[in-house]
């Protein structure tokens, strides 16, 4: 047996994630895939313990896959801890503010899940605390993780670079079809008080962040409308990510309301002088995880699709007239953000790897001390958005303003 | 030399044209066709004259192609003659009304290109006149030629059987480029007091008509905003269809103020229960021709793409779940409507044909003595929709209602 | 009434067609469509007469569509008349050559479909007599159509440009499906003495020359396989373009074998050092019009298919290694080839449409004296490689040779 | 802190593998991969050690990064381990048989990767060898990695349900550019002692194997040629994956034979009666990954696309006409094959998954005793067919025939 050149011994990050549901797991995940991936990391994630009250078999078999030392029902406990630099919450929205709050306090860097809150007003308190808790060297990070995509971090390179010029529209939607079956059970989802708003703060959230993001400019105001297609629905029995079982016999179950959008439909404009339309629904047949934003601009447009989060469509319109046409990049060469890590062009890469790279940058970030984005500033920026609105659909589509957020390091 | 056995003299349809630029000549061109593919059509239209004051060189030779016997400089001598059955009016909107009065006042039935008039009042007097002339069996159609692409009124026969059940979203864009540079001239397109609208009343009627069509429902609200990207545009020297050409020197030529739409945008709900976006733009950077609709349903949804017209993406949601999926439809069978008539499967058509086939329905219609459809009712429907886009946007995307329109006989 | 400013009267261009089967119909529409799209073409053609002994209702609207004056049964008579300077050849490739060489005897340009004809030997002989009555004045011309599809011609030159860089792979296939079905019945398509052959020559054919047209390659060689899924047939009642109905009551009707492939596929080398595959079958189910041609060179590639006819994909490996990628580019820019004369940007063309390029290019090449192209030499090299390709196939996928053919004036 | 009903511990499964370069670390992470995604696999993988000589801090890095706790530079001190269960093959292929061969005798299982040997005389030794070690319950496995692809499976479960009927033809290309450049280095792969052959082996393999599995068909012979496009090379300087740097200065570098195919074209029969084409290439510029599985049956086609590997194109050929067409299935729900323990649907999944279902499968096997597949015959079958293209190429083409191979339980 021989001995290779001894690599130096990487730094932990522990880690203790708050709900390990489906999306915990995927977060679970990716803190693995980053050592795998990213062999020269500065910082070598740890799960160290987990916080969730589910007590099953299927929580036993998780905690167990991804290796972590413990379980507490509580997730106090975990805050409490003191051999825990991050503490990770993917709970559903309404715990959010309450246990980042905790997390910070207790001196925990944070990585919060999107949406950062179900309330402009909870999100408030969220930023104000990590601002405060920034003094002390406390980092916070929101979730939106498309923007870890590399076609979408590519083509905010693009737009950073002016290859699309001035921006003058942008078209985003997120069409979704899991509950267009009516019988499909009242999972938490369709709650406001446990999820805040519907698609709209599910995935309208995404496509907010994300045409933020890649533009670079800010949604100033909008006019929206919302529809909620199936009002009653039976009463949930158990559910797990997107799939759910009815709890009980058809037409006998007992229904409950859904208090949530279905869809949400808005026009906007945003601070740099583009117009804009944006679309979130889970009635959209035949769509599963249909998100596409396309970006035109003076001297350029381009086109994202997520259940082809390897390809962008680029359009240079300073290329010879004849030659002009929208190119399929397929965003997998070593020089397209995050791919130097991942193998040869043409293997693509999943949907997982949006948080394996996220994990990556906020690694980074602690590592070097510097801000991880998005921001819970960033969180509260969507935050607004969507408070304005739901506050124009239920204003009959009036026009609603979007107050500007003080400006930070850019992204 | 034989003589095979004889085909029945078709009886002729007198045809006069209004107006021989490029839409003039579209039509003029479907008229011929109609007679080479349609071998059996009842009557055989005859393009008997013109009316058009352009007098140049242009039009000299269009006349010898299309084989017109004579040209009028004024319209009012084309529709005094009595040696023609219709007039097809090709002229820009502002001129709509007071040749199709006219016309009918003198007993010919009228085709009248899209968008009927330039005003609701417009639209109105002429729904009055066809109403009144029909009494004397002079029949009125409006040109909206993409409902008669064969993969648009395949959907609309799928929507009418069911296959996509109650509809729930309609999300229609018609994406243009033509004008992005602003050294682009102040074309007529681009002068309200010629053109009522820009984009909006351009191309933004062509996806109104379009989905009131196929979904068979009404648009009954909306909420809107419209923007002017460019402002102030140089002084046109000549234009033809879509090109034209500065009338100065770059910089030093006069301009004028861009009085349009570059861009529309509209949220709108429909009549059957349905939530609908809208877009019309001419700053759609790489989109030559770029209409695309599509529609969700409870039981299917679909999509119908101008750029690649004979084909349509349908997805049947009742088939097995794995086996689900959008599938791309060539709509070239012989099964398909209008296509009876043509080459053999996987042989494409082209834009022409979308007049094609309104000129063989016409035909039809006027040789049964039944209504053509659109009506000059479907042509107020789209103004009154066009108008409420309007007037929305000048109050801040407020949404206003869309008056309903009494019922005729179902498209 | 007034008179635009004269247009010179063109002078005319008198043409007999041989054969108004659907081919014949196409050819026939094409002369009409020059006229009104290419408004100052040098000769206007005029269709003077038909040969075709059906001698039913079906031939005497045909006739009346187009405007033939006179149909004569037998083609000899058409040929004879002095009044018609072009014989245009629409019928099976079994009576290409006596037509031809008739009509080249009689002083008159000829334009043949493909396959120029059904044996080398008869192709040989047809070019020997082309040449011969070139001394006359006389031109000749085969018709490969999809040389005129705008996107082919342009793709043409890209690589006449050197913008592929050194051809290394060709990769072509003509793929459909029309006789799948065991009951398909035999029509003349399926017997070697009318049709010479199966996919190969029908559509095979087409692969060959576009790719020959396209790099400006030859094939030297081939190696091949051919196959009759389908041996037995019933008996064929009709037919009519690609459809046709079978003779007698399902499984009593008589049969009869198929004397043709229903599939052929080939590798080849071509004279310019690429290597290549070629595929031509009737039973690729799915597919309807399936043409698609890879071309790779050392600089770049593109792709065309056939049922998008109005794009191309092309590959620039020159460009910036992170945006390079498969470009669409939609070919109705007016500075692609032959679109000149078309609508605006984005209103595509069909099918047809490649006919009237040909008429086109054939009205130009008779005003200027000069040699159409493709030319018979074209033709026969055609034929060359179908008789390579059979007899590869028969001596069980041996190498067979193609001999070359002296050059002519650039295609 | 609270515990969850505990897990019940899963039995180790003690790997060790065989060069750790960038196969070798997608096999490491597959393992980790499988404890995470199939939360209830009969056995976890245990990474114990691995034998690599490069000694480097690359190798050292990874090492760490997947948790092996030793290595060697000798595979044989690997082998000889008695805490070993299964010995995974990561290297070249001219060491596979030797490798094997010391495994099978040590009584461990083996996971080769594909190609199974440079030639049919190692591969028969290979599969002697396995067959011998069976008897005493010892598996082996050849790593055809594209099979365990979702899409794949997906394609064979269909055809073996009969919903394509006859299999009529299969076309399947796998086109790469990483070697267009002549000035890319003589790497490891474009030596013929080291890879066996070029893009024949490497990449053709994969379409053979994959074509048979998802057909259930053999190839019985061929007809072939190949071409070394650039002869001469750089001599290589060091290399990872499939890229490399040339060894010295451009144009003084010192050179070196290529000496294998650069691209490798060959006609085929199948033994259920289907025609083919297959064509392997590293020279099809623009296309990084790009294999394409299409086949064609009597009652419908599919069409698989790698760089698409979450989507199967499917056209069932028994729905109603007018409403046939290609369907994109994107193949991500939880019926489909491997996904039900995945993400919701249309999340899709990376390259590296089908190494993660290859080894779900390889342990299912393993825990129930039962042969997995692909199995060393299924990688005798795809030599047998590599040899023929081989020997058909220096043939000039000429038919070979490929000798048939026992048969096994089905795959």
């Amino acid at each position: 047996m021989t001995t290779p050149a001894a690599a130096s011994p990487a730094i932990p990050l522990r880690v203790g994630v708050v709900g390990l549901g489906w999306m915990g797991q995927v977060h679970a995940r990716a803190y693995t895939r980053v050592a795998q991936h990213y062999l020269d990391a500065p910082l070598r994630p740890v799960l160290v313990a987990v916080a969730d009250n589910a007590g099953d078999e299927r929580l036993a078999r998780a905690v167990a896959a991804y290796g972590f030392a413990d379980v507490h029902a509580d997730w106090r406990e975990l805050v409490a801890r003191d051999d825990i630099d991050l503490i990770d919450i993917c709970t559903p929205g309404d715990s959010h503010a309450e246990i980042a709050l905790a997390a910070l306090a207790a001196g925990k860097h944070v990585l919060c899940e999107k949406p950062l809150a179900n309330s402009v007003a909870e999100a408030r308190t969220m930023t104000d605390a990590a601002a405060a808790a920034r003094a002390g060297g406390v980092l916070t990070m929101c979730g939106f993780n498309y923007r870890r995509v590399p076609a979408v971090a590519y083509l905010r390179q693009l737009i950073a670079d002016g290859r699309l010029g001035e921006i003058r529209h942008v078209r985003a939607v997120y069409l979704q079809d899991w509950i267009t079956d009516p019988q499909f059970p009242l999972v938490w989802r369709l709650q406001r008080e446990r999820a805040g708003s519907g698609a709209l703060g599910d995935i309208g959230a995404h496509i907010i962040d994300l045409t933020q993001f890649v533009t670079g400019q800010q949604i100033t105001g909008v006019s929206a409308l919302t529809e909620t297609f199936v009002k009653e629905r039976p009463l949930a029995g158990g559910s797990t990510g997107l799939s759910a079982t009815a709890g009980g016999p058809d037409g006998g179950a007992p229904t409950g309301p859904v208090t949530v959008d279905d869809a949400a439909l808005f026009l906007a404009r945003l601070s740099g002088g583009a117009v804009a339309t944006y679309e979130a629904t889970r009635f959209a047949t035949g769509h599963k995880n249909g998100m596409r934003v396309e970006v035109n601009g003076s001297l350029g447009s381009a086109v994202f699709e997520l259940e082809r989060l390897n390809e962008l469509q680029f359009h240079d319109a300073t290329r010879p007239g004849p030659e002009q046409g929208f190119t399929r990049i397929l965003v997998t060469e070593p020089e397209h953000p995050y791919l130097s890590a991942w193998w040869p062009p043409g293997h693509i890469i999943g949907y997982e790897h949006s948080f394996t790279h996220q994990m990556r940058d906020l690694i980074e970030a602690v590592a070097t001390g510097t801000d991880p984005r998005p921001s819970f500033v960033d969180g509260l920026r969507v935050q607004l958005v969507l408070d304005a609105v739901s506050r124009s659909a239920e204003l009959g589509s009036s026009w609603v303003g979007v107050a500007p957020v003080p400006a930070e390091v850019p992204a």
